[in-house]
Order: structure tokens, then C-alpha cells, then sequence
């Protein structure tokens, strides 16, 4: 997607030239996701140490985006010494660095799957390799993701006597969560370049507001109109008629169709059912587990620091960006970080295969 | 209740003594809201227009204290011009300050009722007199609150082996929302302290955040355990058995027993529905509009700034209270101020005369 005009994914490996003038991948650059809206920084890492940090901190994040990002961390673990035990090393760094979704395990499993049966002399090489592969593989996906959720906006709107589309998002489900284009955002601009007119409310989500700073700032971006509202509002909206679906992205969903998301999610997906509100979640492949049934019983929800809810970061009036501390002292805060709806309350599930309800997904993936 | 142990209210009247020695009620008292839970100041507000003010702005906030400060606003502009005119304007001033709770409305036509029929020298006095008997009822209904509330939190205690009960809030319907006691925490602190063992989920209650920077602090200046987690945590901690009872107060209760409450409520009643967690609103019957039955399709949301949205008020690191921007510079945001939790998702209301079914609030008050 596009960054005041120029195309940019959001991470991308780096090229060196070695001492004997051999061109080598030793590093890739992400976009720094924790700086935005109020500042636009690239980041080198370097190592799978770097790699892990960053996912942590959530410079990169997004169930798809830190997959990739744990292939390249792969990569850049390769690059230092690519033996079995180093590689199974970094695998295990990576997967712990955050437990809920599900793409990291999936990428650093294929990324050892492909190396392990190779020669150590050919791992490098093989995993840069692969890691390129996983990215332009994802871009694909949400490029197919898009296709067939635009096929469930176009009805809307010739519905509606052609008047835009409202649809709310939560989270940051667009193509700052992925490699590109996105997944729960990817129909909303695969139909908007079609020329359907869309207005996206677009949930701040505490305590990050990734809604706010990536998913308000992305479709400002490519000139998609929006609104920025707080998380209590969404309820409110689908109960006077001003929204026509909901489409969030998924850090894991079971194989029975619960969709694990940023918390908050299942609360906008019991007002949407309460309203009949079509409820869908976009989510590519990798993010189904399909070890997974019961999302409530099985998923384990990260518990983050409650320094999140405390402390909210932003721009003064002067300019400077600055955190401030919204509590009282002696106040104490918690921060579950996803939640699980269940696939009671879920319309459909759009993967790259197509939209299926959330009970039957293995017949799409037989 | 006390701060730092010193008793107080939220709003008071000032004596002043006149020229000639005569001891005259002038002006009224407030704790500034917006700058709690980091700072600590009184204002003084000595015209029916400063009163107007303070409930815009929301320095005084909560239905029960803005009819509280209606009140008083009302004796400040019969002590300017008592006459007919003069008193009316005042009303339909103080009444459009804030579109949504009935008490603003109730506590203005009750002082023109009074005054009304009196000479217009008797008017000042009666007037002082009537604002001081409101503040003293809305404390007494608030104890009873207690008292009824209390009696539904103490069997969840003996149910669950005496653990301690955790108790959702939403929004501040605290002692700092009334004159003193509070509707939604009256119960907590009168179960408190009866010796029964009470945890608090707080939610923050954006775009305003009173839950995290007012419920918090009057529940730690109370010494009651506390948690402040974001407004969309609570149908996780719901999902996982963390929650026994949700309290919340309400600006405006319907005769069917719609709940309007702050934006935000309809979303924890979806989810307390889902999770057979009971669901109390906890009002005086001031607040109760026995015009009105449809709460969604009757009562006028309060369109709020987009501001309180975008600008998030914090103390820095550094000890400087600042607010900080959270949104793109070019998107937009809408800041609708409360929703209506429907009655059908209500357990029951808690009201001065005891708890029954929203539908029969009536039997209640024949």
C-alpha cells in the first residue's frame, strides 16, 4: 500500500555488500508501528535477538506481520550460525516472545521443516529464501481475502440505494498488521478501489488504540472517509442503524470457527448479533489452528503490562510526543490483551479460499 | 464520604457576610472533576451562568449532582432576580446544558414549582433552602440505595465461600456523581463496610476516562480493592467467571426500565446477558422519567466534542498535567456520550425503596 503516494510493505529484507563484494541479506527493516501516527521511523534488526524485541514491544505486530517477522528472524538467525540447535534455539525465542498467535508458531514450524533436512552450508541462503516466499505468500492471501470480501460489500451497497457502506473495524487489522493490503481491511480497499463508496468506523481499541494510530492512519492514507470512535461506541451505532457489517482481522481461530482477537472484539460481536449486524472475521490460512477447538478453554490469552492501561502516548498541542499516566497512584490495572468470540456470534469467516460460515471451515480446507 | 479522612460532599453553599453584618448564602462550592484523580481544587461558582458552565465542561458530572448543582444554580440566579422571567430563563438555561439526565430537568421544575407561587421577596431564601432539602434527600435516597444494594451482594459472598465478591463498574456512579454515597458504589461501600470482602473492576470509560480517574480514586480513598482495566476487557474477565455482578448508574431510566448510561453500558449488558452475570442499574427515583417508555427510540443522545476523543488528559512522568492527541492530524471523530442498555438485559433496578424487575418499576413507585 501507499505511504504519501509511494508504495511501501511493512517489512523488507536489506541488502549489504560483503568486503569481497558478494551482495548478501544480512538485515531486515520494518516500519516502527509503536511511532505512528505522530512519526514515520524505519528500524534495522540485525539479529533474531532484535527480531524478538521488536515483536514484544510491538513494533511489529499483527497476527500475519509478526509471522513473516519470525521467518526473517529465522533467516537472520541462519545468517549467524545455522545449526540445529541454534535454529531450534531461535525458534523458541521467537514462538515465546508473544503466546497467542498462532502465525508465529506456523512460520518458525515451516521455516525449520524447510532448513533441517538441508545441508548447514545451504540453511542461509534457503532461509532468506523462504522467508521472501512466506511474505509475498501472505500478500497473495490478502490479496484473495479482499476479492472475496468485496464480493459481501458490493451487495450492501446496491442494497442501500447506493449510499456508502458503514463498516466498523476494531483493532488494526490492515496492511501495518500484515506484510500488505491486510486482512480485515482488505476488502474494505480492494472494494473502495472498485469505486464502492465505504465510511469505516474505526474503534480506537485501548489500550494501544492501534484502531486510532495505525487503523485511522492507513486509511487516511489511501483516502479511505472514517471516523474515529471511542471502544464504548459501537453498541450504540448498530443500534440505530448506522452500521452494515463488522470486519475484524483474527490472531487464531479453531477449527470450530471461535475467532481469538484483540479484546474487545467478542463485545462488538454480541452487539452485532443482538442487532443483526453481519459479524465476519478475515483471516488467511495461517491463522486457522486446526489443533484447536474450544477457543475459550484452549487459547491462551497474553496478559500484558498494565503499564498499557496507564500510560496512553500522544502528540501536545506544542508538538512533542509525550506519555501521560491516567490513574490515580495507588490504582492498580489489568490488560488481557485478546479475547475469544464464539462462533455462535460469527456471520462468516473470509479466508483466501472464500467465505464459509465459522462451522464448516474444513470444508474449504479439506 | 472522605478524602484523606476528612468528610466531604461534592457541592456546597458558601455563606458570606454582607456589609451589614448579615449572614448570606451567595455562592456554591464544587470539587473540580476534570482535575481529579492528579489534582485536588474547589471552585467556586457564584452565577446561574457559572453553574451552566461547570455542568458543560463537566466540572460537576453524575445525574443526581448535576440536579444537585441545577438546584443550587437556581437559588444563585433567585438571589440575582427573583422574578417569573428571570427564573424561567435561569431553567431553560440550566436544562439545556446537558440534553440526556432527567434530574437536570426534575430539579429545576421542582424549584419552579415552589417559587413560583411565592412572593418575589420570598423567593431567594425559599430557593437556598429547596437546593440545600435536594442535596440532603439525594443523600438519604443514596443510603437506602445502599442499603438495598448491599442486601444483593451479600449472598453472592456466602454463595461463593466467602471469597471476595468481584463487582464491574462502568463510569463513575460514585460519591463524586451525587452529593454524597453515590447510586452504583452506595452498595459497595455499605457492603464494605459491613466486613463483606469486595473487589472492583473499574472500567476506564473513555473518551472521559471518570472511571479511571474518578471511580478509582474514591474507591482507594475509601480503601476498597480495585482494578482499572480497559472498556473492552470486561467481557473476557465475564467469559472467565471473574465478574459475580455488574452496578451501574444511570442518567435516565424509562418506565419500562430502559437504562440510558453512559456510552458503553449496552456492551457489558450484551455480555453480562451472555455470561448469566446480573446486571443492577442503581438509581433514585428522580431518575426515573415516567414519560418516556422507549428508551432507544425517546431519549436524545448528547452529541459530545470530537476533542474528548482525539485529547486525552495525563500527568507526565515529570509531575506536569498535559493532554496529548492520539489521532491522525486529517481523521475524524464522533463522541456520542451514552447508549441505552434495553430492559430486556436488565437483572433488575436498584431504587430507594428497594430492587425489583425493570418492568415493575411501577409496583415500586405506584
Amino acid at each position: 500500500m501507499k505511504i504519501q503516494g509511494h508504495p511501501w510493505r511493512t517489512i523488507w529484507p536489506v541488502q549489504d555488500t560483503s568486503v569481497v563484494g558478494v551482495v548478501v541479506q544480512s538485515a531486515v527493516e520494518i516500519i516502527d508501528q509503536t511511532r505512528l501516527p505522530h512519526e514515520f521511523v524505519v528500524l534495522r534488526l540485525d539479529t533474531v535477538h532484535s527480531v524478538v524485541q521488536a515483536i514484544k514491544t510491538m513494533q511489529v505486530r499483527g497476527a500475519p506481520l509478526i509471522g513473516a517477522a519470525a521467518a526473517y528472524g529465522m533467516a537472520l538467525a541462519a545468517s549467524h550460525e545455522a545449526s540445529d540447535a541454534a535454529l531450534r534455539n531461535a525458534g523458541e525465542l521467537l514462538v515465546a516472545s508473544r503466546p497467542t498467535a498462532v502465525n508465529l508458531r506456523w512460520a518458525v514450524e515451516r521455516m525449520l521443516a524447510l532448513l533441517q533436512p538441508l545441508s548447514v552450508a545451504d540453511r542461509r541462503a534457503a532461509a532468506w529464501r523462504e522467508a521472501a516466499a512466506i511474505c509475498d505468500e501472505d500478500v497473495a492471501l490478502n490479496q484473495a481475502i479482499g476479492k472475496h470480501g468485496a464480493a459481501l460489500i458490493e451487495p450492501v451497497h446496491t442494497q442501500h440505494n447506493r449510499r456508502p457502506v458503514n463498516i466498523l473495524t476494531h483493532c488494526n487489522a490492515g496492511w501495518l498488521a500484515t506484510v500488505d493490503w491486510g486482512t480485515a481491511l482488505s476488502p474494505i480497499y480492494t472494494a473502495f478501489d472498485a469505486g464502492i463508496p465505504i465510511h469505516v468506523w474505526v474503534d480506537e481499541t485501548r489500550p494501544r488504540n492501534q484502531g486510532a494510530s495505525l487503523t485511522a492512519w492507513e486509511l487516511g492514507q489511501h483516502g479511505v472517509p472514517h471516523t474515529v470512535i471511542t471502544d464504548n461506541a459501537g453498541g450504540h451505532l448498530m443500534q440505530h442503524g448506522e452500521v452494515d457489517m463488522v470486519i475484524v482481522g483474527a490472531d487464531r481461530v479453531t477449527a470450530s470457527g471461535d475467532v481469538c482477537n484483540k479484546i474487545g472484539t467478542y463485545l462488538k460481536a454480541l452487539a452485532a448479533f443482538d442487532n443483526r449486524v453481519p459479524f465476519y472475521a478475515a483471516v488467511p490460512s495461517p491463522t486457522i489452528d486446526w489443533d484447536m477447538q474450544d477457543g475459550l478453554s484452549e487459547i491462551s490469552i497474553e496478559q500484558r503490562s498494565a503499564d498499557e492501561v496507564a500510560w496512553i502516548q500522544g502528540r501536545t498541542a506544542d508538538g512533542e510526543i509525550v506519555s501521560v499516566n491516567v490513574l490515580p497512584d495507588d490504582s492498580l490495572a489489568a490488560n488481557p490483551a485478546f479475547d475469544v468470540t464464539p462462533a455462535r456470534l460469527v456471520t462468516g469467516i473470509i479466508t483466501e479460499r472464500g467465505v464459509c460460515r465459522p462451522d464448516m471451515l474444513r470444508s474449504l480446507f479439506p
